[in-house]
């Protein structure tokens, strides 16, 4: 949603919308945690499990930053100690569509590589498992 | 192109195609290059004049990762002194649907995005001119 008077963001590098799109979400890091709200996970517990091991230290800088620039949304789901749920705003489930580009690059171009799904589903027919969750900060 | 005896790459965080790709070119500077390289720049100046000012040090970091990754090659034009020129491989512009997807989210969410045609048009139309390059490395 556009509105007339809205000032233009001041861009960080320029106006191309590549640029400034990197400039938010450019980094090895940004781009899975939007992918694992995208599958419903919402705990920071749940988001330090996924299995690229992100230290928590990122995580929480990532979380913060994704938020300021309107990607996330965070509610609190319990008070003592306070603990927060994070979501997707619209804008953020909108980068949905560069996870699917990033995706099908992935999956042409680097061999062996498979999306959490299909890790899922072959974990599930071979009976292996895989490691889905820490304890730390859940 | 695959071959079947290929061995699967050793993933460096997870076999996700996502943070596959992301571990290439998951940073704020990767997908500039491959943007102007698309757009048919081709030499070390060209790219260090783009406008959001890349550092030498960092471009020449890029373009060394990139190549090693198989998304650029590198050509040598001119002997003396020795200078190379860029291109895309198949496998880098493949990585045009990513930067397409970047564009359509960042002239969606960003307000006063241009891509640079877009900046072009609107200079030439207001008479107005954009730096394009610079003169060292070029």
């Amino acid at each position: 949603m556009k509105t007339g008077t809205k000032k233009p963001t001041a861009f960080r590098r320029s106006p191309c919308p590549i640029a400034g799109t990197l400039d938010l979400v450019g980094d090895k890091w940004s781009l899975l945690v939007v992918r694992d709200l995208l599958h419903g996970k919402s705990t920071y517990g749940e988001l330090l499990g996924s299995p690229e091991g992100i230290p928590t230290n990122i995580l929480a800088d990532r979380l913060r930053r994704l938020e300021e620039a309107g990607i996330i949304v965070s509610s609190v789901y319990q008070d003592h100690p306070v603990r927060y749920a994070y979501g997707l705003s619209e804008k953020g489930k909108d980068l949905g569509n560069v996870l699917i580009a990033l995706v099908r690059w992935g999956k042409t171009h680097i061999p062996g590589t498979q999306t959490l799904k299909e890790s899922a589903t072959s974990s599930r027919r071979t009976g292996t498992t895989r490691r889905t969750s820490r304890t730390r900060g859940s």
